[in-house]
């Protein structure tokens, strides 16, 4: 396999909970397959827990340093975003203007694609931005720094192919009766609200790397995939389709996070406002304000202080506050778990694999042999731990390893996630938006 | 063993969701226990789906009808309770003003019992009053019409002790991280924001009957219990406690009901309100009016314009509406099914039985074999469907029967259920209640 020839650049682009990061690729056929070079990897996180932390990476061989540093001064994804522009454009970073200028594709992870998101990724044109601005003022908190910054890369790179590729569109295959909210259906269809789920970028990946792992079909993978980072899912795949995800109508649904509640009672919401005895009337204020806190100030950071569950984890001596957060979210993943297990069949090897993904998923071995202890009494065939590949970790190039001893008819694994690089794959391999001879899906990388 | 003496008469009084109930005892002591012997059985239910059904039937031996008819002016517990009253009153039920007048004792179910639900009954004085009105406050669908009946039955019998049973008592033993949600715990204390859970005196009920089934302590008891009337929950017990249940700061939450969403995005009540691309304003008369439909206008009634699973189940042949309903409600019961088997350490036998029970866990054969099919997959050692017994149903002495083989480590079990017995005998069993020698727990009644 030679490299035959540069194509030309794409850069993905990935507005998180509270971070933002980037990835910029140049194009290359080997073997009559196009292949994602990575060239530049960069990231603003900690947005929500301020001061923000600034990394970026050139990869091109050059000696390029490697930046970390906080940031005082930015506080939002879109001021991340042209902070990172800058970046880019300027020499410091071994890009500049001259390569920016190559960029043909612009990828976009947009959380909540509403009904656009059945439709699989599109290219943004006028219509589709109509379409996105509907979709911020259903969902103004997930997807309102994706629409700026869509926005933004639109100005930036009039020239490029602006992609915007949906986080709910893996669920798709949700069946009816699982979509459906128990609410009039007629309202329901109106107003857009059911289950739509979230994470999906993610979840394809992990089907497609898993797959390969496993050197299988991805309809021949049934998985339950933990996605754990400071927002949280978890979703049961069968057959390489979402069945079932613990996210709904937005991401607050489902598990606790690190600003978020997770699902609770619905009655909650209207006891953040102080209703007089009297009354059966409720403050809008309060109100907008309670949908506010359970999205921002809620989940980890209101039982401990802080959003980042492995400082909570490294609590030494663990603290009551330390303590309530672990053992809640422990309790929550092992009650989807159990959910998941027994709604793809439950018996022996009713799923391939465990797989844990995600900032905590992927970094933290010592909650990941807590969840794994707490799957101890199903009678379910599963790998036993092994602890010490559970904490040394994958090799750099393995996307996908096992953490199982491998006797189990469900296998342990933890697989490295890469939004950024399943948007790339999915355009390589999609002829509307990347036209060319090769139109098969991209094969799993280890980078 | 012989009947020695007549002593009183115990009125016991069960506001539900759509329902009022009422049973009417005399106590006599037989071989050194107090038994409640049933004389008047009375409800009037379908008030949710008028015209109302009103039932009376007087055990007394002597020749009395019973009552079996529509009410098309009674249309609130409230209205139904001075209707009962005044039919028991009357010559014609059998009852009259003279027994009234001996009434001792009147037993209220009370579904939220906020803090005071953790001391257990308590006998109404002033001070309890008071703090049941600052709950009404915070659970005004769910305690109103008990509250309203309280007072009246204050009214009605000046000289008789009445008694609140809390249906949240059963669940104070909650552990800490199941009870919290993950939101300000500050907040959450102030505002008395936790799980409570529901059902309590249906699973007190359970618990004692099956620990009689199995012929064990209730200590020993471990069951995953299905209470499905038009208000509907699970319980995860444990060692004759509830560990988990379905519900949570109200009834809203968990599973779905005759009228009730159940679980869903808490974003979801948001979008009830139509809220301006450009405000982040919301209405709070619409808001209002959201968490009405969700506890009113919801579940099946929303799905297929009836509250009565029954009916639903009978559809014949099945309509797409009728069809998402039971799928829906199937899989919502299987999700919460996996979830406690798992917390419930999730080996072969880690529950001595699966119990249905309430009005569609025991009237149902065809939802229960559906649900037991569901389970099929658990490599749990499960008892298989006895079909014939599942049909057939228990004999009329049978408090609890089985409906599977027998040859599993986990027996499948029905409960009939009868919250007014369970405060009855709570009452007799309890030396400040009901003042007496007899002090320990009335055994399980077969009537």
């Amino acid at each position: 396999m030679t490299e035959k020839k540069m194509l030309n650049y794409i850069l993905a682009v990935n507005a998180g909970s509270s971070s933002l990061k980037l990835q910029l690729f140049n194009v290359t056929l080997k073997s009559g397959t196009l292949v994602p070079n990575l060239r530049v990897k960069s990231s603003v996180s900690n947005l929500s827990s301020p001061p923000a932390k600034f990394t970026f990476k050139n990869y091109s061989g050059e000696n390029y340093d490697t930046t970390d540093e906080n940031l005082d001064h930015i506080n939002s994804e879109i001021e991340a975003f042209q902070f990172m522009l800058e970046h880019l454009k300027s020499e410091e970073s071994g890009v500049g203007r001259g390569i920016l200028g190559e960029i043909t594709h612009v990828c976009h992870r947009v959380v909540h694609g509403g009904e656009m998101g059945e439709k699989g990724p599109l290219v943004v044109d006028d219509g589709v931005l109509k379409q996105l601005e509907e979709i911020v003022s259903l969902a103004p908190l997930h997807n309102g720094p994706a629409d700026l910054i869509l926005r933004a890369a639109l100005e930036a790179f009039p020239k490029a192919t602006n992609i915007a590729f949906f986080d709910s569109s893996f669920h798709n295959s949700l069946p009816d009766f699982i979509r459906a909210y128990p609410i009039d259906q007629k309202v329901a269809k109106e107003r857009k609200l059911r289950k739509y789920g979230f994470h999906g970028l993610s979840y394809s990946w992990i089907v497609k790397n898993v797959a390969a792992f496993f050197q299988k079909d991805e309809k021949e993978i049934s998985v339950i995939a933990l996605h754990l980072g400071n927002g949280a899912s978890m979703c049961a795949i069968k057959n390489g389709q979402s069945y079932d995800t613990t996210m709904g109508l937005t991401p607050l649904e489902g598990l606790p996070g690190g600003s978020r509640s997770g699902t609770m009672d619905p009655s909650l919401v209207f006891h953040y406002s102080s209703r007089p005895a009297d009354s059966d009337k409720v403050s809008s204020v309060e109100l907008s304000h309670a949908e506010s806190i359970l999205n921002l100030s809620s989940g980890f950071k209101a039982l401990t202080g802080t959003s980042d569950f492995a400082e909570i984890l490294a609590t030494d001596p663990p603290s009551p506050e330390s303590t309530l957060a672990i053992r809640l979210f422990l309790d929550r993943i092992l009650g989807f778990f159990g959910s998941y297990w027994l709604k793809l069949n439950g018996g022996r090897g009713c799923v391939d694999a465990v797989v844990f993904s995600g900032g905590i998923g992927e970094g933290s071995s010592v909650f990941r042999e807590m969840i794994v202890k707490g799957l101890g009494g199903l009678d379910g065939g599963f790998d036993q731990l092994d602890h010490e590949n559970n904490i040394k970790g994958g090799g750099d190039g393995d996307v996908v390893y096992s953490i199982g001893d491998g006797g189990g008819e469900t296998r342990l694994l933890v697989c490295k996630t890469n939004e950024e690089l399943e948007m790339v794959e999915e355009c390589l391999g999609n002829k509307i938006l990347w036209p060319s001879e090769t139109t098969t899906r991209v094969p799993a990388v280890r980078v």
